[in-house]
Order: C-alpha cells, then sequence, then structure tokens
C-alpha cells in the first residue's frame, strides 16, 4: 500500500501548479484521502485563498482518492474529472485540508461497471476545511477508463 | 481604461499558482474578457492540462471581467466566486484561452441593485478553447460586496 502512495504523491509533486501550492498527501485510509497546503502560497489579492488553489485542492483529493484505490484493486486506468459542483462557503484565511470520501458500494459498482465496460464513471463528494470550518464543497463526476 | 487593466495584471501576478500557470490577460473589449496560458506548465500525468489550471482560468476570467467593469462603473467592491458548475468536455492539449462575457443587461441589474444594497450577486458564464475546439465550460456566481 505504501508504494502506491508514494506513486500517487510522485503524480502530484509532477504537476508544476500543485507544487507551487504545496499540495501534500496527508493521510490516506483506503475510504478516505486527505490533503493539506499551507495559506501562503495561495493567497489572492484579499488575504485569503485563490479559488483557484481551493477548487484544485478539492479536485485532486477525489481524483487521488480513485487512483489510489483502483490500484489497489490491479486495475489499470486513467481517472479524469468530467463534471463538478463548487460552493464557496467562506474564505480561506488559514492553512487548508481537503478530504475526499467514498463508501465501499459506489466503488463496488465501479469495479463491476469496469468488469464488462471500458469505461464507467463515479460521483466524489469532497469538502475543503481550514481552522475547522468547513470552506468548501464539491461534488464530482470521474471518468475511469481501462488501459489496455 | 488602460490603468484598470494594468490593475488586473497586477493583481493576477500576485496570484502565485497563477503565476506558475502562466495565466495572462488577451484582450479585454468591455463585455468579454480573454486570458490565454501555454500547455507547459499546467500539465497533468496525462500529458494535458491539469483540471486545476483549468478551473482556474475560467474562474478566474469571470472574476476580472466583473472586476475591470466595476472599476470602470468607478464602483468599490470585493467580488468573490460563491459557486461553480463546470464540465470537463474534452482533454487540453495544446495552450488554452478561457473567455468570460457578460451582456449589458445582467450587469446594470447588479448595478441597480448595488446602488440599494450592500451586496449582489451575478451569474457569468465562461468558456476554455484549445486549438479552436471548446473544451471546458463554466457558471460561476460571483458576490459583489461594496467597500465602503
Amino acid at each position: 500500500m505504501k508504494s502506491t502512495l508514494q506513486t500517487l504523491k510522485a503524480l502530484f509533486a509532477a504537476i508544476k501548479p500543485a507544487q507551487t501550492m504545496q499540495i501534500r498527501v496527508a493521510g490516506y485510509s483506503g475510504d478516505r484521502l486527505e490533503l493539506t497546503a499551507p495559506l501562503a502560497p495561495n493567497i489572492n489579492d484579499k488575504g485569503s485563498a485563490f479559488a483557484g488553489s481551493i477548487s484544485s485542492m478539492l479536485v485532486l483529493a477525489g481524483w487521488g482518492l480513485i487512483t489510489l484505490r483502483l490500484r489497489e484493486a490491479g486495475i489499470q486506468a486513467d481517472v479524469v474529472v468530467s463534471k463538478s459542483e463548487t460552493e464557496y462557503k467562506r474564505p480561506v484565511r488559514a492553512d487548508m485540508r481537503s478530504i475526499a470520501e467514498i463508501n465501499a458500494k459506489p466503488f463496488d459498482q465501479l469495479i463491476e461497471e469496469l468488469s464488462e465496460n471500458q469505461r464507467a464513471s463515479i460521483q466524489i463528494a469532497i469538502t475543503l476545511r481550514s481552522t475547522g470550518q468547513l470552506c468548501a464543497s464539491m461534488a464530482a463526476q470521474y471518468v475511469v477508463s481501462k488501459v489496455h
């Protein structure tokens, strides 16, 4: 499991904007992936976090969670976000944490669909918190395509 | 008008992730703001543009357009995105261009609401194109708060 997580860290490190945002993997438990980033490199004109950094943290958490789960299931696949709905609830004025969570059922369903089809999609809910408060949330749909 | 556009360029330059993404103001005509970014600094693990860069380009174009229009109208206000719906239609494999557009009517309505209220919101449609093809679109709602 550790090597899969190392792979994810390497993938994040290869995305330059994610490097600038200093997005780090803070924890992974199979059904939950947590990313963190400091406020300083993500600050906007108002001294709070740039909306683009917030959406990047959210979309990467969902993408990372599905990617990790698929690798653990031994499935070679590309994961791409296809749709997202984001709510920016309050300004982020300190370090931030994005959390993607998935239940066993939708993931099992994804695996089942991929056993019969080349491609399947899955919806993930992701939240972003700062100083304990919910600051943003995203519902994102990812398309998973098997790689031969 | 040029000094307002220069202000916007300075605001973008102050956001570190936008600098890494090399987001530039390519054109502004009052009802339309166009931003560009090269693919290279925004590349992901699949050799296409990182979803976080795409959403940043979209959300900044809408934010920039409202900010410019308000300054031209002589209104001191903070502009903050509150909601967005994004569709990622196809991978971006070359330099990209995001375009925010606004009609006179919703902007006039915003100005009217701000003459009576401290705060008002406006919806903007933004698209992102690469090699002439529509690659992503966003419907974003921004909250405008007067600054005293």
